[in-house]
């Protein structure tokens, strides 16, 4: 995890994550909506490619790069499955960062990761378009007040106040390590076909260091047991390898070739670490 | 639809819609030679995702969007399958927007719905690059000549008046309603395999008060009468339901799955809708 | 290939073009990096879906656009399968702009085409993020690098000077024309599914003036003999025929349809170019 902690610029910045994929015009309506408010934001796109509706996935993603993001970014994330039925939408001041979206869990690393400074439901219409559909907040609700946020209207203003610690959360706790063994899972298989295992690297300083690492795969019994610094570190072969990924976790990959196709595993799959000192 | 107007902005907003995917650096290059005549552009992609030289999807994609955008922007929109041939190069001033592309029908809803102010052919080779290819007109002509309106230039100075009764329409006319009964179709299958119909929300006020609504779809003789206000409305099944789509057009979906697949449909099907008061 | 020169702008300019996808956060990671450094950036992606690791389609990817881009614009390209490894890291001042990224072969093109007027291994940590991964140097070192470059740090800052000539190269050589007959190959298939062949317009100014052309499909036998100089001109059928791709290669189309799939041919396919005068 980087201590990088870039300082505010004059630019107000809004990041959006969301499930909508790029094939639709609801991105750039979002957008549209945000500019309408406050003309001069940065917009960037975290990735609009979480899968449709999964709300783990989403806070994983989000977790391993907000903190690259300036301080006083507002993060919009629409992972919302609940959308139209009676789940909050909040706003949540969080670190140095704000957070926009349903209240379903998505903030969950957030707030496992930093101080929770306020909450607030998002019942002020005054900051919503004054149409408010039942299946699309993340144009009538989320971008408006997320644009009103960057523009420096403060949290109080846009609702209720919530107590942070009634704030709807996932399971985001990393696997336990029992001295040598961690039993865990893929999180996910990345655009390379790497697969990105829920161990934290911070669980497993001794990675490199340690005489013999091994991850076996319970569905289909396959181990891997090689690791690498970097993809390009020999032996060049297509042999399947034990990394450390940049989002922070243990990873698995084939040099130029997919691990996942390789070993036949997909998103969820179950396996064991072992370390042996 | 929405009734959202938000004011002009100080910097000027250009939208660009292709067929182009992403997978090329064709947009980046629009984009690029945008910022070279206008540097503080905001440049908000609504799409570039819509299937190739599908004029009508196209079309229906602007209409629903367009509203949200601060007015005075500029949209660039290049679904082109006749680029090279004689068909006009046209910029349209309609309601506050401005719109850019070529006079195949793309701006059908956009000439139903607003009032067209101006147009021109794009005839003033000033404001285009230096060398037109036959291919890439989007680079060549659109993509400037949309920079030097965003930057005030009058549409007037882009090339010889057109009348606005002479630009080229699709039929974009909506499904009649003959009392409880409307022959459709199937308009999109969105991201989430939601199916959108041809039938705007406008013409059945009545869908969630009447007794009974049902859709047949022609080619399956599937049959779906359940109706939902939102998603996460219960019973949480997986059965398919009627719904009102964000767009403004009445959809059918699957909770937490896709009603295409569901219902083995594919855009284009014809449907049957009926209500009983 | 175009002659125009835009000015340069007010707001620096940061071309991003990568082989990671959309899928995951990374994409916007780094421009959050670059807004951290440099908050009125104007950031444009070039493209994020070169085939993973391929440089020769990258560097090609590049070299088709990258004159459309305003004078002074950063390019950063990660195409990087060498990452982590001692490939130097570097950046480079040619033509009007300046380029960050991995040294194996990226810019190829560009030194092939421009002045290089000089070259840096980034070896100066001050312009990296503090903690730098072995995985992720687009993150780490390039957004950075770039940024920096962007808001106006000298080249030389960034580390120790290279020679020009000593900068890594790909073969980028056009085919040789051998008065009527060219040996040369698809260099890519485009979103379209056509057919771009790397025999640069350039050294076939007789393609719509000479008596015959032929392109013969050597894995299929297949010949394509017509030519079209746009898309809708007729006859309006299915056949594919040849034209001059706006990326300034020859390429081969089907109106409405993808010459890839009529012609079964993909990318890197050996092809016989022969002409007739």
């Amino acid at each position: 995890m980087s201590q990088y902690t870039p300082s505010t610029g004059p630019r107000p910045v809004v990041a959006i994550m969301t499930d909508f994929g790029l094939g639709e015009s609801d991105i750039g309506v979002m957008k549209a909506v945000i500019i309408g408010i406050i003309p001069d934001a940065q917009i960037i796109d975290i990735t609009h490619d979480i899968p449709p509706q999964n709300v783990p996935l989403g806070a994983w993603v989000l977790s391993y790069g907000y903190r690259y993001y300036p301080g006083g970014t507002t993060f919009v994330c629409v992972v919302d499955p609940g959308v139209g039925s009676s789940r909050n939408a909040i706003a949540v001041h969080a670190g140095d960062w704000y957070f926009v979206g349903p209240d379903n869990g998505l903030f969950s690393y957030i707030y496992a990761q930093q101080v929770v400074h306020a909450a607030v439901a998002l019942s002020n219409p005054a900051f919503h378009l004054p149409q408010v559909s039942s299946t699309f907040h993340g144009r009538d609700i989320f971008a408006p007040v997320s644009a009103h946020l960057a523009r420096g209207v403060a949290l109080h203003e846009l609702g209720t106040s919530l107590d942070p610690r009634a704030l709807r959360r996932i399971d985001v706790g990393p696997p336990e390590r029992h001295g040598s063994h961690i039993d865990a899972r893929i999180l996910h298989v990345d655009t390379f076909g790497n697969l990105i295992t829920s161990i934290p690297l911070d669980i497993v300083p001794d990675l490199f260091t340690s005489k013999h690492v091994q991850i076996v795969f319970l569905t289909t019994q396959a181990v891997v047991d090689r690791r690498k610094r970097f993809f390009a570190e020999s032996p060049g072969d297509d042999q399947p390898f034990i990394f450390g990924d940049s989002s922070g976790y243990v990873g698995v990959a084939v040099q130029n070739g997919s691990a996942a196709r390789s070993l036949n595993v997909s998103s969820g799959a179950p396996i064991i670490f072992d370390i042996a000192e």
